[in-house]
């Protein structure tokens, strides 16, 4: 266990913030709600940017950017979003040394203020599809901080795509979802169930919402993304109409997505351990680190040579650190690499360069191995994707391990009390028999997963019919 | 002259605006003072942020996210700092459905908050130099919007960096400017005159403050980049001291520096034409488009395969858009794109196709040229680079043509109430000459350049010994 982390098995809650914090990957900010994301952090961000951004423009999508701000007759114009948000908002009442006319609400999410300008831009069928999405900070006003989990202000992105039909709205928010999940297990190495929200559980202001849902190590969920089909509700809001083929005016119908820096609180809680951040080698901007160790003068000549010649060799396929400060000893630096999450290290003794070997350390297994140098550069190409489907695998086991068939609702609720997991039982679907649960367990429906078993079945509490399995969690 | 665009010569400030709206580079949004912008401006600023944040990164310096609002107190530490920004922010005063206890300022600027947290984060000197950058939205209040020139909310980066000695310090701002400079003439094709920013003229709450400074089509000035030596002001403002190697306590030196959105309206006003916008091939995400020319159905079959070929040849190397898009004729094609400032367009008719050939036309100088198909892939590959390098030029000899020496008051006035551009002058260096030529003629000094001659001289206002000559200039 390192300095400073508590041990997940005896304060989960507070391992996860030590491990944010020693890692240098976020700080608590002096305006409350607020947190400051230290470069560690950031770097991270950076590449589950690139990497969606990719994957968005793939699919035919572009990058724009609106107004922080968003006029307060705009979030009433749609019943249930105002209701949903307007609570939440953080205000601006004055601008430029003068009260405003009108308040400004700072973002919420964005698509009142986008709706607005669709009204503009979108006379005809030839203007649709509009395929955009927006890299931003919005505010929901939080006072209880957890750190990436829980804050006012946080990075996300959030796609808007307007079409001519309700078929191909749908294909989109579906198509976005698996975008997501495609994500979360290729490259966040966290395996998610995509299904269905309840009703109780939808976006303000959509038709329906389909999510993807984690289990983290202390076996809660995490939703880790969203995707609505909104219909017509926001197309009628701002009254955004289009000229279809046939001459017929009618309302466009729109989607919206999203995920967030909360992805980075889910990646923690879903790899890392005792000795800090663990990251799939795919999300490290430096997947592999070189530390070279010696004590004698005549030794230090020798090791950082050798070393050296392996850093630029390795440097021509990875980004590699090269860690030949002075200043700290070998075993500092291990913790601190191994703290930080760095996938691979590899040391470097005297004896080492003697035998014409190094030593490999993977991060996730802590799993030690002599490499021939000359072996060196194609185990490192193998191992980092090893290691990738790997921590994939390990989540996958863990996940499946505490996930649960419940056919009454006691067990249900001893298995919420007690250990925790995902339940898979019956649901009737009423909003009633939800409620029940949430009220008695703190449990809520994670979604309704789109590869359930055709099964019927009983709703575990209050019996009638039900179609299949949803999945019963607490959550974060 | 495009349809919808203004001639620059009938009126050049309409001209800017037609070319930005009729481009959907950006439009007017619904919140006073704010701008939407749209997928081909976002585009651009892709390009900057991908290209600058690879040098900033070569440099040395990693990115972090600091929060949106500001406590009014943390505001009101730095005298100079307050007094410059706090009347041009816009103020939250509620939050979550409450009333704050302290006002909350949207960021005009995060040295406060980024200093705040400096302090939690620097010790000794082992913790410093911190180079960190931030990509942000930030706010200054304005009613009188001028698409990417000037809006409230405005997206940007901000280098804040901590360093142990002033000497350290001075290199990194003086670096960074350097950076901009050769991004600003490499990338965005446009010469810059780098120096640095009179005592009335720099930043508030800086010790001094170097500016990139560009010429515009109409012969204005328009700052492009700043970077500033903050010395202790802002360690001192929030405590931030180190323990240096001799077990001393010293104030920390600071350095900020930044660019904005604002240099998508400065790339605009020194390339565009009456047709639309005109990118550097540096810039455009996707700098060749293919454009089928037929009129009959055997045609159509003989060209789109001939085209489709070469699109999958291009494609190997470069972005290419292959627009074989059937509701649209050739010229509305060619018009559109245009407009856009694709640089470099491939047409290709049944005639081309028959004498192997294809027609080559360049965006800036709207030059044709028949190209073997045999010889286009390469023609492509070194024509993007010339233009490139000839845009640069062209905009070296507008600036070179336009920059006048002048050694009496009069000719000054008379430059800048006619034709305007540059004025060479002497400056005694008081800060009331200064203020006089701004009264009389609007122009403003621009700044000391790096690279003026040694030259006594007597300032041209009141005649006292100068040590060299100052850019007055009228600028946006």
């Amino acid at each position: 266990m390192a300095k400073n982390i508590t041990a997940r098995s005896s304060d989960y809650s507070k391992w996860y913030t030590d491990v944010v914090i020693q890692a240098k990957l976020a700080d608590y900010s002096p305006v409350k709600g607020s947190m400051v994301i230290r470069p560690n952090g950031y770097a991270i961000w950076e590449m589950i940017q690139q990497n969606l951004d990719r994957m968005f423009k793939d699919t035919g999508h572009v990058n724009a950017y609106f107004p922080l701000l968003i006029p307060e007759s705009f979030m009433t114009k749609e019943a249930e979003h105002v209701e949903g948000f307007a609570p939440e908002c953080a205000v601006v009442t004055h601008g430029g040394g003068q009260p405003l006319e009108e308040n400004l609400y700072i973002r919420p999410t964005s698509e009142t203020i986008i709706w607005s300008m669709y009204k503009k831009w979108i006379m005809s069928y030839r203007d649709l599809p509009i395929l955009i999405n927006q890299w931003a900070n919005v505010m929901r006003w939080e006072m209880r901080t957890r750190l990436f989990l829980r804050t006012s202000e946080f990075l996300w992105q959030e796609g808007h795509t307007a079409h001519a039909t309700a078929e191909e709205a749908e294909a989109e928010t579906l198509r976005m979802l698996n975008v997501y999940k495609t994500f979360a297990e290729e490259y966040l190495a966290m395996p998610v169930i995509a299904g269905r929200k309840s009703e109780s559980e939808k976006f303000a202001g959509a038709v329906h919402t389909y999510s993807i849902e984690a289990m983290m190590q202390d076996k809660k969920a995490l939703q880790a993304g969203t995707s609505h089909n909104l219909g017509q509700n926001f197309a009628k809001a701002f009254d955004v109409q289009f000229q279809d083929k046939d001459g017929q005016r009618r309302y466009v119908y729109a989607t919206s997505w999203g995920v967030s820096t909360r992805l980075i609180g889910a990646l923690i809680m879903t790899h890392s351990d005792d000795n800090g951040l663990v990251l799939p080698p795919r999300l490290a901007q430096r997947p592999v680190v070189i530390v070279p160790i010696y004590r004698k003068e005549e030794e230090k000549t020798r090791v950082l040579a050798y070393a050296d010649a392996l850093h630029k060799e390795l440097s021509a396929r990875h980004k590699v650190i090269f860690d030949d400060r002075e200043q700290y000893k070998p075993g500092y630096k291990f913790a601190e690499w191994e703290l930080q999450g760095i996938p691979l290290r590899i040391e470097i003794g005297p004896r080492d360069v003697e035998n014409n070997k190094v030593v490999l350390v993977r991060r996730d297994t802590m799993q030690k191995e002599f490499i021939d140098r000359s072996a060196i550069a194609a185990k490192v190409d193998e191992t980092l994707p090893l290691m990738q489907r790997e921590m994939l695998e390990k989540a996958r086991v863990w996940q499946k391990e505490n996930t649960f068939n419940v056919d009454d609702y006691d067990s249900l609720k001893s298995i919420i009390a007690g250990d925790g997991g995902f339940i898979n039982a019956h649901w009737c679907g009423s909003a009633d028999c939800e409620a029940t649960v949430k009220e008695a367990t703190k449990a809520t429906i994670r979604n309704i997963p789109f590869d359930r078993e055709e099964e019927k079945g009983a709703c575990v509490v209050c019996g009638k019919p039900s179609d299949g399995r949803v999945i019963f969690a607490k959550a974060y």
